[in-house]
């Protein structure tokens, strides 16, 4: 790519989060940067769209970097639309979404906004990364992160991604020297087995809090819980055809038609 | 099987909606049948999840029918983890969802709350099944759908669903006598062409309102776009691994570790 780069960067912790403002950081290094990102955190949207609700959109200044910014009052896949739609002139050459505070690998991709905006973007046909960090701290350690982001990104710029693939990357929480490289691995099966923390609210009413353990069931040493357990960055290319094409033969034998 | 199934229905556009009063009203003729619905319109919501608010679960009294009614404050996806972990005694022998007023087919699985609400269960080990009938109005017609809807649950209670699979299901706008009949299918490749309708409110200060053009870029006759537009109820089985396979190889050939 002769010319520098076009990079939309967005998150689902919110445009102050630390995880985009090293992001940010990384991707100033790279090309011409314009962040557009909740105004608020959006941890578990999912891939949300505001659909009976006004959206909002501001351009901010946070820090002294060259990017430009705005916070929007949508979800993550509210502002990827926003931004190709209102925001861009042309469309960007990359969509990085992160640094996630937190992981989102194996299950955890479904219910990720910040995989959310990098599906959107990949549905928009704009190659696109979503990066998260398996820390959920707000003050979590982003140093270690920044010269694989860059790695990564650098190699989606020159290589490209296949049509309908985005990519779903995810850092072990260690410092940089204990980091073993980077690894491109399947979706480990896994799910959570949610507890709910049953309470009385003061006016005696009963409500719930969702709470859980996250269980991996699947002994593959091919996947990104392997990957991550074992000190790499798993890189796994995720689609969003969710055709499940091995069993139409299947059901094609049923009597669905009398 | 041959005590009678347990049946948690669900849907995203809220538990008086008209679309869940038919399934419940077709699964009570199948099985024992408790429904764990939001108690408000939860359209687009994706697979969001509520876990930094709390949950309240209400047992409500809507119609004449047998079955048990729960009205939940959270996401599709936050009723059906709040159904198997606090209010059934066992897992259910199926999931249905919906039948949500509007399309779910190609691409706007992704967006769907009703589909979420199926891969929720999905993902939990339960057969699930997302329906959805082409008209928008919350006066739809859904008498044509009872029939299918009814043959598709009982082939699922019958053969059953590989594991990590669910069906997603759609229906034409069409009275009884001119649906053709079930079709297995692909998703078809489509997207949303946006178009953000920008507006001033009263203080002057600008907002949005998402609106768009669904365009379907797919030629194919084995998709669920052609299906619907050819007078067939469609049915998908799709998959909750996003891992995209077959760029793992690709991918392998990359110079990510320098």
């Amino acid at each position: 790519m002769a010319k520098r780069p076009l990079i939309l960067v967005t998150n689902d912790d919110g445009i102050t989060a630390p995880g985009i403002r090293t992001l940010i950081e990384v991707m100033n290094s790279i090309g011409d940067v314009i962040v557009v990102a909740p105004d608020s955190p959006q941890s578990g949207m999912g891939h949300a769209i505001t659909i009976n609700s006004t959206l909002f959109v501001e351009e901010i200044k946070i820090d002294e970097g060259k990017q430009r910014e705005y916070s929007c009052s949508g979800t993550p896949a509210d502002c990827v639309k926003l931004a190709i739609n209102e925001i861009f002139d042309r469309k960007p050459d990359l969509c990085v979404s992160g640094i996630n505070h937190g992981s989102n690998s194996s299950i955890n991709v479904i219910y990720s906004g910040t995989m959310s905006a990098a599906i959107e973007a990949g549905i928009e046909g704009i190659p696109a990364i979503g990066f998260s960090l398996l820390d959920y701290n707000w003050n979590a350690n982003f140093k270690a992160t920044k010269s694989f982001v860059k790695t990564i990104a650098e190699n989606v710029l020159k290589e490209g991604l296949p049509k309908g693939v985005v990519l779903n990357v995810n850092l072990p929480n260690l410092p940089k020297k204990d980091i073993k490289g980077i690894k491109v691995c399947r979706q480990a099966k896994a799910n959570w087995e949610e507890e709910f923390d049953k309470r009385k609210n003061p006016q005696g009413r009963e409500y719930y809090w969702l709470t859980g353990k996250f269980v991996n069931l699947d002994k593959g040493e091919d996947t990104d819980e392997w990957a991550l357990k074992n000190g790499y960055v798993s890189v796994v290319p995720i689609q969003f055809d969710l055709t499940a094409h091995h069993c139409i033969q299947n059901l094609n034998t049923w009597k669905l038609n009398g």
